[in-house]
């Protein structure tokens, strides 16, 4: 026998596009059920990077979540961009007319939206088991799951589904019909936390001839610093002392010191483009990494998928106010002139900053040659600082 | 028995750098003798393209050589960039401050610099033969010839040799320790020339997925236009009327219709990145083309080729005046600075614009979301409008 519940909203996954779908959808008076086969923990301790950008941040005050982001977060008002040993700052604020970016790692974002959604109410199944969402494109789209092994299987039903669930989730392949865009990149990250004090005020982006390096911070005693590495090379092979050797190398400037401290997590991705051409299919949307995934280099994986959630909730919204299904039917296309936007920007950063070995040295040189030109030409660093602070939302 | 002959500059080339070099010399008095193994009437009617920077346009008229150039050139003060069979206009006037670019054609530039030359009573000495510049680097220079098959061989000696020769010409190869950075790009262009009265009134960059075309312009009725095509094809696989069925393709918007006419010239041509990293050797200096090569996307062939020799002109009239050495040691850094972003730019024009075959869908789908940003942002269509227009020289 199945138990049988309705809601609004199905959202299965609580990551950043979930969790601030059910915020708006909530404030609007809009029910949802959040699923999500990790447990609290999990989703809570999986350390991510974060850099919002102006309009994030500003949603997540907006949504009365911005108490203790504003006490713990550092506010960014400029980037280093770095090559030839020179350090080359870039005043996001003064480029854009006020606008700064927010250094807050994800896991301290997802913290906040769990406890607001649980303080107002909201329904999140954390853990839940055997999730099916083999009924999730038709009329009266379903979702099963069991909450413990042992439990009783469940079906929730909704008028929508929004596919929330990441890149390895299973809400993509429910969509009919879409193709992926993709590359993969011949190099990776290698990232450490570092227990030590912040070696500068603000995001490093180097670029040497030994690879990319990127310093950056997460609070006044834990840092976050990556070096550019092989797609395929085990950590094994990277002792501590190897990675500060490199970091050392990568960010030198005359009379500066990055300082060290004890390296408690290290572990190497590799960094990837790829864009769904569809994100919905009858009843079901996918939102944030289940339909694209950006490399790490521009900062925008988080920021688009609180843009695709904003754009999901204002169809939502459009639907339930009895104002038709235009804003849900134009839903793939609203996201996706963003999508390419930061896609094209991402890609670009990744192009810049990173030493490809399939590229020659013409190639190489020419990204030296963008550097100087985007730290010297005023229109060039209002590009790059545009897109870095965030392109402002549609409608 | 040789002739020998003594000069100030010995200039190996009568193209743009070589002839904008003997120009700003003789205004300053110093003595330069020309040399070009083709023809006057071979450089003269060799047809090529040419957009003039800004500062290239005001140089010629600074150099009384403006009165036809004022008659005749057309005046553009924007482009047009087209993909998905919309044209968006960059009005580059607007977007840097009032400049403009102006489009006469290389052989028309060079006509009225020989003649003016040869109206100052500056040399030129056409039609040379066995030109040997094997004594270039030294203390005292000097390069041989005859002017006719069975003419006496001459030696010109000269405090410098400027080598203005091209891509093919011998004076690269005189550089000591030269190392050329290069890339080919895996298409190329088919130009025509076309009896027919303008389509439009600006030129037009269209990016479509059978490949790239350009609509330019040369008279009131000439037209030049040029699509993409495979780099090895060959001009026997293009009769006319599949030309102008892939121009309509690559050039139809709604509601405007390209002009046909008489194709009375046709060809095809390789596209190619090149920079030389020397510049100099001794008393030997190579300008423009001997350089460093850039794909036409950009227009930025002849503007650098003019820049070159600016900068060339500066050091040896800093040398002239008594005032040392420091502008001729700086020669090299000084002109690849603005090279590099000249390739840059020509670079980014070139992969912008064009279908790559060796690009995944997903890199094809980066250039879109590229125009699609250049079109919509105020900061990147300035970026690109300053590069087009012309960045200002240094100094």
């Amino acid at each position: 026998m199945t138990q049988s519940t309705r809601t609004q909203v199905v959202i299965v996954g609580a990551g950043p596009a979930g969790l601030f779908l059910a915020h708006l959808l909530h404030r609007r008076g809009i029910e949802s059920v959040i699923l999500d086969i990790r447990t609290r923990e999990e989703i809570e301790q999986t350390i991510r990077a974060g850099v919002l950008e102006q309009w994030t941040a500003d949603l997540m005050r907006d949504l009365g979540l911005g108490e203790r982001l504003d006490r713990e977060a550092h506010i960014h008002s400029g980037i280093s961009l770095q090559y030839g040993r020179e350090r080359h700052h870039l005043d996001l604020e003064e480029l854009t007319g006020g606008k700064r970016v927010t250094v807050y790692p994800q896991h301290e974002v997802l913290r906040d939206l769990i406890a607001g959604h649980l303080g107002q109410g909201g329904q999140i199944h954390f853990g839940v088991q055997e999730v099916d969402l083999t009924h999730v494109t038709g009329d009266r789209p379903r979702v099963s799951f069991r909450r413990t092994p042992d439990g009783p299987l469940e079906t929730l039903e909704g008028d929508f589904v929004a596919g929330c669930d990441g890149s390895q989730g299973d809400s993509r392949q429910h969509i009919a019909g879409r193709t992926d865009l993709q590359k993969r990149y011949p190099f990776g990250w290698l990232g450490i936390l570092v227990s030590a004090p912040p070696s500068h005020h603000e995001l490093i982006y180097a670029r040497h001839e030994r690879g990319f390096a990127l310093l950056s911070t997460r609070s006044d005693t834990v840092q976050r610093m990556y070096i550019q590495c092989g797609v395929a090379e085990d950590i094994a092979a990277y002792p501590d002392e190897r990675i500060w050797d490199e970091l050392h190398r990568r960010l030198a400037t005359d009379g500066w010191q990055l300082t060290e401290g004890h390296i408690f997590q290290k572990g190497i991705v590799g960094l990837r483009s790829a864009v769904s051409d569809r994100m919905q299919s009858g009843r079901l949307f996918i939102a944030g990494d289940a339909a694209h995934i950006v490399p790490p280099t521009g900062a925008k994986g988080l920021n688009l998928a609180v843009a695709d959630a904003v754009y999901l909730y204002r169809g939502l919204e459009q639907h339930y106010a009895g104002g038709g299904q235009a804003r849900l039917d134009a839903y793939t296309d609203t996201c996706l002139r963003r999508v390419w936007r930061a896609e094209r920007f991402s890609w670009y950063m990744t192009t810049l900053l990173h030493v490809n070995p399939e590229e020659n040295a013409f190639e190489q040189r020419i990204h030296m040659a963008d550097l100087e030109y985007v730290t010297s030409s005023r229109a060039a660093a209002t590009a790059l600082a545009e897109n870095y602070v965030g392109l402002p939302l549609e409608g």
